[in-house]
């Protein structure tokens, strides 16, 4: 295996410092404004964006920052407390006045910094208390100084989400690749995420950084799913330092990047589903053998985001019913009498319904992560999708919180 | 207006009479199996079904039935209690019983026979409680019955759901439209209901009747949604005795008939939304200034369906933002700036966030009747969908009922 996992951060990879702090921006303790800033200026950078319609503005901002600097970034600067979202021209000025105090204190231009928000969406941003907590931002890199960035991204967060891998990239070179993320109500594909800042130290080409990217955000973050909602805000970036040493990664060494991209991203992912508002299992749930991957992902996902399912798995009901009546309405090519349903290690269902113990099943439904397999025995696509289950706290956080 | 609403149900249309009994194919007390036959043997049917891939057995056996009788019917026999989907070939070969005892009974061929299920998916249909309880079956016309008969397919639906309107089909002539419909949860286009039976007494060809069923389904029960869940037993069947005087309807008078069924559909379909499992308000979300229909009808079952605005809904939250980004990732066009956002009678979005009077949107939120609606300017396009908030009691009913 040419991934470890490591204990890290978003400064894990070499050529990043970080730095959170309270600008005041929601109530309650805690940081709620930070900044990641490359060492050597301007570097690689992809993202993938929401696709909702009413994309928020710094959604706007970063999607032409990326633009016009073809895909070179040097800071991202995030907040909670206020999404920018549904603030219409002022809205614009505000994350691009944010933009504009953060290439000055880095020193570059403002096309290099990349901004993203999240939190109360129609509520403008208060852009004099970013400008006023800005100098107190004092940059490191660690496991500390990391943490404090990613709790200043949370909301209905829970946890602080991150992720860190050590890459074997052969003929002894090796990358490290990290993220965090935040995310918990919302949360729906496209995208599987509202916030996810990942970084590199290996040297690659912004536009092999994309392609990676793209494919890693299919099978990860579009496949989270907790309340079937999609936000105005939803962003995924990730930044390479090119801090490691050799040329750029190409072939059997770019493989093993997207490898590593895609477990950083994979585990974000988890973290995300587990924190769902109000959930106490997390839902793996795993499809093979559907005519593609894109039909395996699709199923994965439709029983993921199932609110029978999800209210069954809330009160331990091995309903195998719910979980066949959605993959079959999930648009993916299935036949019924090939099907095989399976609750955790035990098959409930093999074409037609088989005697289970039900105590057994109920029991699987009870863990931490509940996970649920689907075999449809039409093809070779697999798939995996992660969700949460639906409790009447979710009913109770979404009924008060006003976004 | 040629369409005026009457009580009624059922047997309002002339041609049909109608019986229900307890078969005990569930627990608790009430009738669960109920039977509506036409006094002239066949008539014209027309019918629409789930489009989940997982189809119950009655599902299948229904389409051939119609398929082989060039779209007659004679009798509609329907149960609650145990939905026989998941049932493999067994199931197909209980619904075929079922269809055979009813075509003795009634003394027609078994492909005039329409069946249909709705309850536990996975279980065993009891065929012979079924046989031993039709013999019971007293056919006969009123409220009475018709009221039976709604009750017979209830499952967690917690009040049953009638319709009738007469329609002025021009030159003196008036016809019927009656209707009956069962649906609380795993409610969501396509299609909008579990089942639902209409008849009329008009004089129709089934090929018109199955056109105006169609378009009819489309902005009706199509537009529902309790909970994303589409189910394998979705059955929307009407049946047009032809009892009515004069020739075969055409022209200005199948257009009136066609609103008269659409009457019928909407109020049903209003009613299921109201029924929600455990919701405490109906949300009817209005959507004008679409490209087109179809994307009005998009719009609007995307924001009835949201998560964060059903919960909002629960919550008296007049939350604009869950509104406007519900619409924003229906995959209909949309631009922010020429958005506008009402709740109940108040404007609070138009192209920006509007100041406004947040305790009166609270209170239109308490209504028993939440209205949103949704002016997207850009074309004439305009359509309904119909929901209901969610509560903790809807996360309770289904972590508790097994489907």
């Amino acid at each position: 295996m040419s991934v470890r996992p490591v204990r890290g951060g978003i400064t894990t990879p070499r050529g990043f410092r970080v730095a959170a702090t309270r600008a005041g921006l929601r109530s309650g303790p805690g940081p709620d404004l930070c900044l990641v800033v490359s060492d050597r200026g301007p570097v690689p950078a992809a993202a993938t964006f929401t696709k909702n319609r009413l994309r928020a503005a710094p959604v706007e901002i970063s999607m032409r920052a990326l633009r016009s600097s073809r895909g070179r970034i040097a800071a991202v600067v995030a907040n909670a407390g206020c999404a920018n979202a549904g603030t219409g021209s002022q809205g614009l000025d505000d994350a691009r006045a944010v933009q504009a105090l953060v290439a000055e204190r880095i020193g570059v231009a403002n096309r290099f910094v990349f901004t993203a928000s999240t939190g109360l969406i129609g509520s403008r941003l208060g852009v004099e208390q970013i400008g006023s907590a800005l100098p107190e931002l004092k940059l490191s890199t660690g496991r500390r100084a990391d943490g404090e960035a990613a709790h200043a991204i949370m909301t209905t967060d829970t946890v602080a989400k991150e992720a860190a891998v050590e890459v074997d990239l052969g003929h002894g070179r090796t990358a490290h690749v990290a993220g965090m993320a935040k995310g918990s109500g919302m949360i729906h594909p496209q995208m599987g995420t509202m916030l996810a800042f990942l970084t590199t130290d290996a040297p690659i080409e912004p536009a092999a950084l994309r392609g990676i990217l793209r494919a890693t955000v299919d099978r990860t973050f579009n496949q989270v799913t907790v309340d079937g909602d999609a936000s105005t805000n939803d962003t995924v970036l990730v930044l390479a330092s090119g801090a490691g040493d050799g040329p750029e990664v190409t072939g059997a060494s770019l493989e093993a990047l997207a490898e590593g991209l895609e477990a950083v991203c994979r585990s974000l992912a988890e973290q995300i589903a587990a924190d769902g508002e109000g959930a106490e299992h997390r839902i793996d749930v795993s499809v093979i053998g559907a005519r593609s991957d894109r039909e395996a992902r699709l199923v994965a996902r439709t029983v993921a985001g199932s609110s029978l399912v999800k209210t069954a798995v809330h009160g331990a009901d091995p309903n195998w019913g719910r979980i066949a009546a959605a993959a079959g309405r999930s648009g993916a090519r299935l036949d019924p009498d090939r099907l095989a349903v399976r609750i955790g290690s035990i098959t409930v269902y093999d074409g037609a319904p088989l005697p289970f113990d039900e105590r057994s099943a109920s029991r699987a439904l009870r863990g931490k992560v509940v996970g649920i397999g689907l075999d449809l025995r039409l093809g070779k696509g697999s798939g995996m999708a992660w969700g949460c289950d639906t409790s009447a706290e979710y009913v109770a956080i979404n009924s008060e919180y006003r976004t």
